[in-house]
């Protein structure tokens, strides 16, 4: 590829973030002449021993660290799955809202995305884990293991965010 | 008061949180030697005219200020009342947790309160916001004119906290 072909592409990078304060999936998705390829990801976890603002703090502090490392210059949360234990969908949201005011803290715009963008974007509708974990595959250059499904989960946010900014 | 009385008694400085993004009520509410002072209080609005992030950034800003200002010690916020509006519900939670998340990073605890506990440690159960109005200033020292409800509400949070923190 040619300098001018360069060019011709912006080159983005978006922090995806599939919220959670037990485990929370973390990945940087690089867009970069057309091509996806992952920069990063991991799946934060907290204790269930720690206080609640304990574990907020936690997830937290680590995607802060994501953002001084990896410099993203998005940021793309899941919008909130209204799940039938209230008390968990509470905490998830109170999860999100921590992370959105860090992104605002770096003013790094936040999209937020539903479950259902994500599955369309990516294109797997009713497919489980292992399918959309192969079509991640597809889609995206990863050059490292991926552990967790949360990660998968946390770079599916990425490719919609990526998809969505065409 | 003689200095042996004052060391008798400790200080405590807490900050009150009525939590939202259109107006969220704020209160430093102080207890020494057994007697509650009112600090400062002040109602955050934004504009409705901005974005969720953007609101929620501001209501963050302006907490942050007064947490460099005051120097509180504890951090009090009322816990989630499940509205029926569920996606008010949804955002105030995000609210939250953007200041629980706040708090964590100045190192402050955070108490939450039910707005139960509040009524019952005012002892206001059924009372109207006049009346509740009429019995914070019985209960705290308030040299300042209050201006909003949402004013009110906090200090009744800071009482709360201090209540229960005999």
């Amino acid at each position: 590829m040619t300098n001018s072909g360069k060019l011709r592409f912006k080159n983005m990078r978006v922090l995806a973030i599939d919220p959670g304060f037990g485990r929370c999936g973390v990945a940087v998705v690089e867009k970069e002449n057309g091509k996806e390829r992952l920069i990063l990801s991991e799946c934060i976890e907290t204790s269930a021993k720690d206080t609640f603002p304990e574990r907020l703090a936690e997830v937290c502090n680590a995607c802060e660290r994501v953002i001084i490392e990896a410099k993203p210059q998005y940021v793309a949360i899941e919008k909130l799955y209204f799940a039938t234990n209230q008390k968990t969908a509470m905490q998830v949201a109170e999860v999100r809202g921590a992370l959105i005011a860090l992104a605002a803290r770096y003013k790094l715009p936040v999209s937020e995305y539903t479950p259902m963008q994500v599955k369309s974007a990516l294109g797997y509708g009713k497919a489980d884990k292992k399918q959309m974990a192969k079509m991640i595959h597809l889609l995206v250059k990863i050059e490292k293991p991926i552990r967790y499904d949360d990660e998968y989960d946390a770079i599916a946010i990425g490719v919609t965010h990526l998809a969505h900014s065409r």
